[in-house]
């Protein structure tokens, strides 16, 4: 195996022998060496500041992965921080919430423009499934719609691949099409008055693929369809919401939704997620079970709330758009200069770059692998993210190193 | 609102007031006030130190919940807090794993006699919904297995109560009977070939009713079952896992599943949970997928290796189940001499009381009641827990409180 991995990774392919001996697989999930680029980017992560972080072998990093979104402020941001471990030292789980849990839910619901409830726990994939779970109670529908290519968590009915799934998990699971509104009413109209609920997120992202913005109104159509209807619409706003507007990402792109769900960006990696719904299905909410034993915990509640507090104090939103467009401009400008078209898909906040004609991904593999040796870490085929710790010195480092990727690239000739 | 209420909670009343406005039902899951005595019991915590905590009135009480479980050798343990600390001085949430991952599977893989591989998660439900998948993926079959009156978690396969389920989640789920070997038989027999999987638990904990041991070697029956027709044996040994055994609570009755699901006593309190397994399910554990986005959090990494390496050599198990024990005998002789025939059922560690007779939990409802307003945290109709922080004193304590309260229950006539 010695050969597949990059000589500076020898303490991180160290690490990855003993895990497969006792782990299947050795990683699993989003983090697994087969979702980025095998034998190239590091496997183990020794230490994380700001918007660095260092492996276990002592290599450094420019991060423009945030953990995969928690992180928005930067690594081990003061405030968060302090307001967690300031909770935490007077107990942490209790038989009953802490004051925290009100105050959370109560700066959740003015927060977010459409919420009048809140709920917490632990995993995008707990509220994105108990949601599901609140429109079939609320409509007495069993049909669910959502989009080709979205993910929406582990659970049975939206998991990617087909491991452990049987078809009864996704017997009612329907799946539309991104901004063609006649996919969904069409299949709306296929199935009336058995659909519980839509799925959207606010912009696409799939993976392996470049995000795609709404066009022509396409949530608010969605919307209108949805509520003349009587279906409940769930935005699952895990992936980027509080990291696009302070109120939540359909702020953005000018649309409501009955039911949201957040996580990454809630407590900047203090593990917490939530739901928030209209009035309409408070009874509704009430009668669908949920709990687990740790999410009452008060330093995720504190760190949330902090979190979410620095947001909109600091404009983080804002911020961060302004300084991923920098980073987007400079990677553009500089593939530019090589003979090659690099765009930036997505928000600012959290793009997805492709190289124009990569369709089997080589450019942007090369181009990652390339970069993560130099310092700077970009992944080939899920989208980017900023956060509130990186500042034009460290976009231009990054702009630096992209700029010296792309000349070698082009210097050995490679195309897409 | 306010006449239902204890005086003594005038702070706790407030602040669910103020939750019914932002949140379904105000409180929800295992800690809702309805899960408990509502108006007696507490409905907040400001803190919590050792074996005691304080709810947001600055009432003090003597904690026999445990947080439900997780707080194993008490609340703010030194040690864990430190080791937990330690790693998240050093950043918490990266883009891979840190090398606290790979050490916890290695101590878990250690520390299970039948592991052979770990996998680890934040609810107890992630875990025991995966093995679930994991075993449909290595049968290629449908049906699943549990016992009636066992609790899974929150998941729609097994949830508790029907709110938001559809008959199509339970479809391949049946349930068999506590100690009824034929009654796993016969639909073993019935199912032929179309079982995936059979869900144990070290021995049964329904709420609202006794606990029941293993009977007649019971769970070494099951696993000779399921052994000789190719059926993945579960145990889910999240309510009591390493609180009874420093190796798992099978250690204690004689017998070896196949995969075990791990949460509450890990961590003593850090978010976690993990799903241990034979070497022959590698292959089908690799290929269901799942992840979250906190999952590796280095500080619940820490704190986990960090509880199970005490509980191994404090030999906390030994010392809660005597500490239990203590408690128990104290419990069963005041009632004796107040003319109650109280039972401790379940294990020491996590005993179940109910008075004999007592079918509409009427005298344990009393019973925990005046318990709470005098300073002891009793539970009517789920199991308690002890930790490593209860000592003889604090026990003598809770003793002699329930002494009082069996006093004047009797005192005033209440019968069963």
């Amino acid at each position: 195996m010695s050969s597949f991995f990059d000589s500076r990774l020898s303490e991180s392919r160290s690490l990855f022998e003993r895990a497969l001996q006792v782990v299947p697989g050795g990683i699993y999930g989003h983090t697994s060496p087969a979702a980025g680029l095998p034998g190239i980017f590091p496997y183990f992560a020794e230490s994380a500041e700001g918007c660095r972080f260092t492996d276990v072998d002592g290599n450094q990093y420019l991060d423009f992965m945030c953990g995969f979104g928690p992180i928005v402020l930067g690594h081990q941001h003061p405030e968060v921080e302090e307001a967690a471990a300031r909770a935490k030292a007077k107990g942490n789980l209790f038989n009953v919430p802490s004051r925290g849990f009100v105050e959370l839910a109560e700066l959740m619901v003015q927060r977010v423009d459409f919420a009048d409830w809140a709920v917490f726990a632990k995993n995008g994939s707990d509220v994105t499934t108990w949601a599901l779970q609140v429109a079939r109670e609320a409509t007495g529908r069993k049909k669910i719609l959502m989009l080709k290519g979205a993910y929406h968590g582990i659970d049975a009915w939206c998991a990617p691949g087909y491991g452990g799934i049987i078809e009864e998990d996704r017997e009612h699971i329907h799946r539309f099409e991104w901004n063609k509104l006649d996919s969904l009413v069409g299949m709306l109209d296929s199935l009336r008055d058995q659909v519980a609920g839509v799925f959207v997120t606010p912009y696409h992202h799939p993976s392996f693929a470049a995000s795609e913005m709404p066009e022509n109104g396409f949530l608010t159509k969605v919307q209108a369809e949805c509520n003349r209807r009587g279906i409940v619409i769930i935005l699952d706003d895990i992936r980027t919401g509080f990291r696009l507007h302070a109120g939540g990402s359909h702020r953005r792109f000018g649309f409501e939704p009955d039911i949201a769900c957040y996580c990454k960006a809630m407590g900047n990696g203090f593990p917490i997620s939530s739901a928030v719904g209209r009035d309409s299905l408070k009874t509704a909410a009430a009668k669908v079970f949920l709990t687990g034993s740790y999410w009452n915990n008060a330093d995720a509640m504190a760190a949330a709330a902090t979190c979410l507090t620095i947001i909109e104090r600091d404009k983080v939103p804002e911020r961060i758009e302004a300084i991923g467009d920098r980073l987007c401009r400079g990677l553009t400008e500089a593939a530019a200069k090589h003979g090659y078209v690099l765009q930036c898909s997505g928000p600012r906040a959290a793009p997805y770059p492709f190289f124009e004609g990569d369709q089997n991904l080589r450019l942007a593999q090369s181009f990652c692998g390339k970069a993560v040796r130099k310092g700077a870490f970009f992944h080939p085929h899920h989208n980017w993210f900023l956060s509130a710790a990186h500042d034009e010195k460290s976009i231009d480092e990054a702009v630096a190193i992209a700029t010296e990727c792309l000349r070698e690239m082009s210097e050995a000739g490679e195309k897409a």
